[in-house]
């Protein structure tokens, strides 16, 4: 039994058997990155759809493609859900019967309260539940999205509803700094909330406003498209994001969505009034604050300076 | 007389002397650019900072640095105001005296209808003015962060006052296209409407999403800085431009920008609303539609299908 992360060294199988339901951006992702680092013995993974589960046997995803949950998880040691958090409830109460006593069922969903609340009351006796969520995704998504470096220097926030075995927590940490995150743990309330703030509201706000220049390129003419700048280029980038994994983050983290949109338009409006107003000195004061935000991103390591995400540019 | 931009090959000097008013982002890159082209013979740099005079002589950003704009523009074939767009009223005052019969001025404002309305009445007659506006940009600013490919393959739009003389037209499009870009012709509101839509409403609400996130920080003990998620990464990029030229674009740009917010502010109530009210279908069709304009953009090569912009990344 293994009691620390720092007990765990890198190139070591943490689990013999690890199966991955879902094989989109992140479940993709875990298997080149288990693989890279030496962490799993045998990696099971299984998708609903059959064309998903045709290329990852195709492209050589996992070692084994199942047809069904049940059948990825029997012997697993280590059960990822890695599908849309509007149906993990219904994928944990299918495996629930297939799972071995002494498994660990873990998540990689944007929310953790309401996982929590689907996923947890179908674990049976006997089998660790650790919630988990990377922050770490791009625009991509399907079989074919995942690459190893996803989560590199990206943080893995543990979700532990209360009394979770630490024995399966420290491990699963050890998996997840093993695929190059940092691992930290944290409330399930408190993560909704961070999230909506960091994540869940962008995402709805760069969706609102490639909407509205849609409604306008038809009477531009489709020059939004053609002279996109750059502020509306990252917006798209943005709101290109799997539809069906975001509709379900809105629909199950919906207070703290709505609570930080709320705060949002209170304060748009108070900068659209120093603009009709023409109040220079507020917006410019405004704008230097955000502006050294930025940096403390940048010195906290979570982006890079370089101009333009170094879209193919040269500093 | 050169009569089109097909007229003018590649390394050729389009310009004898070119004064550059301004040493930041855009002037910067456009000393950098011309050099890497051989597109100007001589190419003459002011700053109302003296210590941006200083760092441009050290750094050999342009041939000569005066001390005024009014030295600068003596004898100069082009000149090009590269200040926020709120002075450069005030700048036309100050050269228009000392402006060579037959030059060319023009400048890299972000907004259009403002800057004919407040430097047109100065240019003398003789002087041709050719507004202009790159479409390229990134969050730095100040004389070190020009380089050379900042316009490369993006969009350079001129946007030429009725009766502007055509020979002073095309040249000025060889320039651009001799430093990278794509150029077009727009008329001055088409232009400030289509910008409110692809850039200004975009850093509006990219600033105003940094701001609440920044008021929720002090709740979430900076949390918000650590996990920074990709949605708002992205947002504190934008969030991170220059303060005096957005000051100025939107106080320029009032009109077009508070129509765009508007607009923006009924669609995100909508998306709101159907959150409220569970309504799945509503966002799932929503944000299928926002990923095809992606789609859109990549297909007309003003942006990288690359995951996260290729942050450090192998796809």
């Amino acid at each position: 039994m293994v009691d620390s992360a720092a007990d765990m060294a890198a190139d070591t199988v943490l689990y013999e058997k690890v199966a991955l339901i879902g094989l989109g951006l992140e479940g993709g992702s875990m298997s080149h990155a288990m693989r890279r680092g030496g962490l799993a013995g045998h990696i099971v993974g299984t998708a609903r759809s059959a064309q998903t589960r045709a290329i990852a046997a195709e492209i050589n995803l996992v070692d084994e493609v199942t047809e069904t949950a049940a059948e990825a998880v029997r012997d697993a040691d280590l059960v990822v859900l890695a599908v849309p958090v509007g149906v993990m409830g219904a994928v944990a109460a299918e495996i629930a019967p297939h799972l071995k006593p002494g498994a660990t069922v873990s998540d990689v969903g944007s929310v953790k309260r309401a996982v929590i609340e689907t996923v947890g009351p179908h674990i049976p006796e006997g089998v660790h539940f650790v919630p988990a969520h990377p922050i770490a995704g791009t625009e991509h998504s399907g079989p074919r999205s995942g690459y190893a470096e996803l989560f590199d220097n990206r943080w893995l926030l543990i979700v532990p509803p209360a009394g979770t075995d630490r024995a399966a927590v420290a491990r699963l940490r050890a998996l997840w700094e093993g695929m190059g995150s940092h691992v930290d743990e944290m409330e399930p309330d408190h993560h909704d909330l961070v999230l909506a703030v960091t994540s869940h509201a962008p995402h709805l706000i760069a969706y609102t406003m490639v909407g509205v220049a849609d409604h306008l390129s038809r009477v531009t003419d489709s020059e939004v498209i053609k002279y996109s700048a750059a502020g509306f280029r990252d917006f798209t980038r943005i709101a290109a994001s799997d539809p069906t994994m975001w509709r379900d983050v809105f629909l199950t983290n919906k207070d703290a969505t709505l609570d930080v949109l709320g705060r949002f338009t209170e304060e748009l409006f108070m900068l659209q009034r120093a603009i009709r107003m023409g109040d220079g000195d507020m917006l410019h004061e405004y704008f230097t604050k955000t502006r050294a935000i930025r940096r403390g991103i940048i010195e906290a390591g979570q982006d890079t300076a370089a101009p333009d995400f170094g879209r193919g540019v040269k500093p």
